[in-house]
C-alpha cells in the first residue's frame, strides 16, 4: 500500500522518528546563519505581485531543470510573462519527479499557500491564482513569510564595499520576524586575477579614509570595513572559494604581487595563490580578533557556460561540482591560524561528496577541546541539499566526528519560500535517529535523542553564534 | 522467510514496483546504442559450437573472477578445451555470490536457454549439454539470440580505418534481428603517444585518396572516413580516454607537433596534451557537423599488468578504475565547443563513481534549452554495471539532473549473451521508483511514473539518437 | 516497537543472518593480523590498575570525541586522575551517539565486563568500580583479556630497529593465548626527507655488522634486519604512507640522494619521490625473497595539529584523511614488481573511501590466477572502522572482486579491549548476506553462504598467512 505523497509524516518510517519530529524538532525556531536573501525587501517588507515574482525570478535552480527539459531561455531569465513563466515551470515539475526540486516545490506550495494539490500543467493556473491571490494579504508579506517559517535569527550575505543600510544598528531596532544579521563576504578582495581587480580596490579606497597603495593598507581598510560590519552585530564571515590556498610567502613577496596586480600586470598562477593565501591568513586573523565565525563554500566550479555568463551573468545556473584536492592546503591553513593561536571558530563546506570523509576528519585536527564543535563540517549545501546529500553529510559526520556538536541546517537560498528545508532536513534528521532507536542500533531513550535533536535544530548554532 | 532466489519478481521489492516493471518496462524495445559486438556474426548469423564460445571467449569480466579464486591462465585465455573452460567457470561461479557476474550467469542462463539450476561443479556438465544442444538451433544463431531479447537496434563500435563491410548502406537490407549502425572510434588517432601512431595514420592514409602530410590533411581524411560512416548510416562517435584534455594551442603549434610526432621524435606530455586537446575539438565540430552524438567515456585506466599485455594483448582483464581529476577540462572542453555553437548532443561515461557527482552537475551547465537532455550523464558501465553502481548513477542524476530525461541502458558488451542486463537495469530503475511511491516520496500515479519509466527505457534513447 | 540496543541480535536483520552468525561466524578463532599492541604487555601478561589505563591511555579516538565535545586536554593526555579522566569520558559518551565509539564502547563493556548499564554520568562511577573489581582478578590481565576474545594469531607492528626481545624465536614458546608474531614495518628508512632519517641509519648500522654507507649498504642492513624478524616467524610487512611512489630512477640517481640526504642537505621533491620509489621496490623483492605478505597504509594526512604535535607527539589524534591520487603511481609499482615476477602477496588499505572502487578494481590487474586472492582490497581501518565503512568496503569488494576470497577483519588496535571489533564486523558480513538471501539476490543456501563467511571471518586469512 503506498503512503499518501507529502503526508504529515513525510520522510518519517517510524513511530520513533515521528514523535522526535513532532514533539522535539518541529517546533524549534530556525536560525538560517547563512542565506542570499535582500535586505532591503526584509526592511522594506517587500509585497510580491504574484508567485514567479517571490519563486522563480532567480532560482536557478528551477533554471537548470527547465533548460534540461528544453525549455527556452524566455521562459527562465528572459521576457516573457509572469504568468508564462510560472505556466512552462507547471509542465516542468512533472519532469522533476526524484529532483528535490519535486519536494521543494510541492512542500512550498503546501507549507505557505496551503496547495495540496501537485503543480502540473492542468493545475498551473488555478495555483499560480490561489497563491497570487494570498500573496496580496498583508501575512504575505515578506516578514510574514519568515514569521509563518518561525524564523528567529537570519545572517544575509555582504560585500565588504555594501553600504548595510538595510542593517540596523547594535541596539537598533530589528525587522518584524526577528533579527537580521551581515555577514562578511570578501571574495572580490581574495580573488586577485578577477579583471576587476583594480576597480574593487578603487571602489574600498573610496570608502575609507586613506588610500590604498599597498597590500598593507588593503588589510587596514578590509579591518576598517570589518569593524562596520561588526557595529552592525556581524558574526559571521564567509568565502566562496575553488579551493583553498596555502602556499609559503614573504610580507615582501605580497607586497611585491599586490603592486604587480595593481599595475594591470597579469599575475602567474604562483604568485596568485601566494596572495590568496596571505590574505586568507590575514582575514583568518581579523575574524579570530572580532571573534566571528568564518565559513568556507569550498570546491565549485563556477561559470562554465561563457556564452551564458555574457548574456546572463553569474549565479544564473551554469555552476557545477568541481574535483580539486582539498585537504593538504586546508590543513596547512587551519595549521597556521591554530599555530598562532589565531584560529577562530570555523565552517567548512565541501561541494563535492566524495570529500566528505576528508572534511569529517579534517574538523577533528583543530577541535582541541577549548569550543565545543569549533571547527564544523557544514550542512550540505547548494546541489547536495536533498536527502541523499543531507543523509550522506550527516552520516560522514557521525561516523567520524560528533553529530551532537552540528550546528545544523541553513537554506543558503536567495529566496523566501525556501525555509521549508529547515523542516526538510529536520525530517531526514530524525528519520535517521528514529530508524536506529527501531533497529536497536541506538538505545531507546527518546528524551535523551529528543535533546540531541534540539541541540542540532537550534541550541548548537545558537551557542556556536552568540555564546 | 527468504524469497526464492531470481524468481519472476526478482529485485522488484513493492508491488507498485512489480506494476511499473511488468505493465510498462519490461516489453520496451531495446536500443543498444553502445556495444562492442561484431558485425560480422551479426551479418553472417553465427552458430556456436558451444556455449563456452558464445560466453567465456572473450569475456576478461569471466577472466578477471576467476584468476582471484586461483584458476590458472590455460583455462582463461589458453589452450585448455571448451569444456574445461566451462567446467573452471562452473566451479568459480559458487565463489562469485555478491558480484554482479553472478547475477548475469544465472539471468543469462534463465533467460536465453531457460536453465533454473545454478551453475555448480555438480551442474556444470549437464547445463553445458543442455546449452549446446539449443545452440545447434536456427533460433539460437546470433539473430535469434537478439530477436529473443527484443533488440531493434544496436550501434557497434568501430575504427575509422574500418571497411564497415557488414554495415548496411542508408536504405540496404539490414540484418534479420532489426538495425545494426556502426559508431565511430577515432581513439587511434587522438593518442599520439601511441608507437603506433605513425602506422595508423599510415593505413589511414592508404584507405583516402591524398596522403596525409599534415595536422590539417589527417583531419580531412578523418572527415571523408565520417563521411564513409554517415553513409551507413552512422550516429555516434565514442572515445575511450582518461579524461579530456582541454589545453590551449595554435593552429601553429599543433601542426609542428604533428610533423615532430610523424618524424618519429619522442613527444612531451604538454605537447601530447595540446594535441588531444585540438583534435577532440575539432572533431566535435566534425560531429556537431554530421548531427551526430559524441560519448565520452572517462577514467579507465588500462593495461596495468605489462606481463599480460605482452602475452595476452589489451581489453583481456587487466585494466581498473582511475583517480584523475576529470572537471576542469571536461568544463573547458565542452564550454570551447558551445562558445562556437558547435556543441552537438555529448553523453559523458565516469568509470570513477566517486566522479558521479561531477559528471551529474556537469551536464546541466550545457543543457541550454535548445535540446532536451542534450548533454547526458551516461548509463554505469565496466565495473560500475551492476546494482550499487546503476543505483548511484540513477540517484546521482536525480538529484542533480532530470531522471526524466535520461536515455537509459545499453550492455557495451562484446557478447551476444549479455542483453538481460537491460532487463536488469529496468527492474532497478522500477524498483527506486516503486519504493518511493511505496513510501510517499513520490505521489502514488502509476501512469504517470510508468510514462517516465518508458522513456527512460526507450523513447528518450529512440528521439535522442533519431529525432 | 524499538528492538533492545546491543541485545544478542545486534546488527542482525533477518533470522538468516541471525543462524549465520550464531552458526557460523560467532565461533570462528580470531585472527588478528595487524594491529599495533604491546608485545612487551603480552609477555609480561600485564595486570592494569584500572579501566581508564586499559581502555582510555593511547585511544586518540576517544581523545578526539572528548576534545570536539569541547573537554580540557589535560583528561585526554593530561595530568588529571585515571578517575577524572573516566568521569569525563563517561560525560561524554552520550554525545556519541552514532558515532562508532559509541557501539564499540558498550560493546566492549559487555563482552569484557559484563557490563549492560550504559555509559554516563549517572553510571560512570559504578561501571568505572565493577570493571576495576574485575581487572584485579587473572582472568582480566592480557592473555586472559585476549583469550575472552578467542585470539589465536596475532601480528604486531614493529621497527627494523626493534630487538623483538618479547617475540620468540620460531619454535619456542608462545604466550598464553596462543601465537603473537612480529611484523617488519621500515617507514622510517622510506621516509627520507624526515629529519631524524641521519640518525634512523645511524642506529640501523648500530645493529648490524658493516657499516651504512651506501644505499646499497642500508638495503644489505634492512634485509639482516628482515633475516632476523623472520627467524621470529615474522610473515608480514607493513608501510603507513600518503601515496605510493613510482618515478623512474637510476641505481647512481638513488645513491646520489642517499649521500645528499646522509650529508645533511635538504632533499627536492623529486629526489625523494625517486628514493622512496626505489626503496619501496627493493622492499617489494626482498618481502617475496621471505614470502612474506606487504601491507600498505594509504592515505592518512598526519600530523595536522603542529601545536599538538609538538606538545603530545604523534598518534595522539590530529591525523586525518587525505585526498591524494593513488592509482596511477600504485598501479605501476605492483606492475614493476610483476614484471620481475616479485611480487609478493599484497594488501592494499585505502583511508579515503572515495578511493574503494579504484582499490578493488586495482587488485583485479595482479590477481593472475597464480595464488587465491594475492592481491587484497584491505578491511576498513581507522576512520573507516564503522558500519557505513565496512559495508562500503564489502560492497566495493563484491561488485568489483571477489567478496569470497577476502582475508576479513583486523583491528589495527593500541588497546586490548578492541577485538570485539571483530565481531562487530562478522556481524555486519552476515547481516548483508542474510539480506540478499531474504530479498532474493542470493540463493537460500545456508551451508555455502555459511562456508563463504567462515572462510572470510577465519580460513581466508590462515591460508593467506600460513599456507
Amino acid at each position: 500500500m503506498a503512503r499518501k505523497f507529502l503526508d504529515d509524516n513525510f520522510l518519517l518510517y517510524s513511530p520513533t522518528a515521528e514523535r522526535l519530529y513532532f514533539d522535539y524538532a518541529k517546533d524549534m525556531p530556525v536560525i538560517d546563519y547563512h542565506n542570499h536573501l535582500s535586505p532591503q525587501q526584509i526592511v522594506e517588507n517587500t509585497q510580491f505581485e504574484n508567485i514567479t515574482q517571490v519563486w522563480l525570478y532567480g532560482d536557478h535552480y528551477k533554471w537548470r531543470a527547465m533548460r534540461t527539459h528544453g525549455i527556452d531561455e524566455s521562459y527562465c531569465t528572459g521576457n516573457k510573462t509572469d504568468w508564462q513563466k510560472f505556466e512552462k515551470w507547471g509542465a516542468t515539475v512533472p519532469y522533476t519527479l526524484r529532483n528535490p526540486l519535486y519536494h521543494w516545490t510541492h512542500l512550498e506550495l503546501q507549507r505557505y499557500f496551503g496547495v495540496e494539490e501537485l503543480l502540473s500543467p492542468s493545475s498551473a493556473k488555478h495555483i499560480y491564482d490561489a497563491c497570487n491571490e494570498k500573496l496580496q494579504s498583508e501575512e504575505y508579506r515578506v516578514n510574514g513569510l519568515l514569521q509563518k517559517m518561525n524564523v528567529e535569527l537570519l545572517c544575509t550575505t555582504d560585500d565588504p564595499l555594501d553600504s548595510l543600510e538595510f542593517h540596523a544598528d547594535k541596539n537598533s531596532s530589528q525587522p518584524e520576524f526577528g533579527t537580521m544579521l551581515p555577514a562578511f563576504r570578501p571574495d572580490k578582495f581574495i580573488l586577485i586575477q578577477n579583471p576587476l581587480f583594480i576597480s574593487y580596490i578603487e571602489k574600498l579606497s573610496g570608502l575609507t579614509i586613506s588610500k590604498i597603495t599597498s597590500y598593507e593598507s588593503l588589510m587596514k581598510a578590509l579591518k576598517t570595513r570589518a569593524e562596520f560590519f561588526h557595529s552592525k552585530g556581524c558574526l559571521v564571515a564567509d568565502h566562496g572559494l575553488e579551493y583553498i590556498c596555502a602556499d609559503n610567502y614573504t610580507a615582501e613577496e605580497i607586497e611585491t604581487i599586490f603592486q604587480k596586480a595593481m599595475s594591470g600586470q597579469a599575475l602567474s598562477r604562483i604568485e596568485a595563490t601566494k596572495y590568496m593565501s596571505a590574505i586568507l591568513i590575514d582575514l583568518g586573523k581579523m575574524y579570530h580578533h572580532f571573534g566571528w565565525v568564518q565559513q568556507f563554500h569550498l570546491g565549485a566550479l563556477r561559470n562554465n557556460n561563457l556564452r551564458a555568463l555574457r548574456t546572463l551573468g553569474p549565479d544564473t545556473g551554469w555552476d557545477s561540482i568541481g574535483d580539486w584536492s582539498q585537504a593538504c592546503a586546508l590543513s596547512l591553513f587551519l595549521g597556521r591560524l591554530d599555530e598562532e593561536n589565531t584560529l577562530t571558530k570555523t565552517i567548512i563546506y565541501p561541494l563535492n561528496p566524495a570529500d566528505n570523509e576528508v572534511m569529517a576528519t579534517m574538523i577533528g585536527n583543530f577541535n582541541d577541546g577549548s569550543i565545543r564543535g569549533k571547527v564544523q563540517f557544514g550542512s550540505s549545501w547548494w546541489f547536495l541539499d536533498q536527502k541523499d546529500g543531507m543523509e550522506k553529510q550527516i552520516n560522514a559526520l557521525s561516523n567520524m566526528g560528533l553529530l551532537s556538536c552540528f550546528i545544523g541546517m541553513l537554506t543558503d537560498s536567495r529566496s523566501f519560500l525556501s525555509f521549508p528545508r529547515h523542516e526538510y532536513f529536520r525530517r531526514i534528521l530524525c528519520n535517521i535517529f528514529g530508524n536506529e532507536i527501531k533497529k536497536g542500533e541506538l538505545p531507546n531513550d527518546i528524551e535523551w535523542t529528543g535533546k540531541i535533536i534540539q541541540d542540532i535544530c537550534y541550541y548548537n548554532v545558537k551557542n556556536y553564534l552568540l555564546a
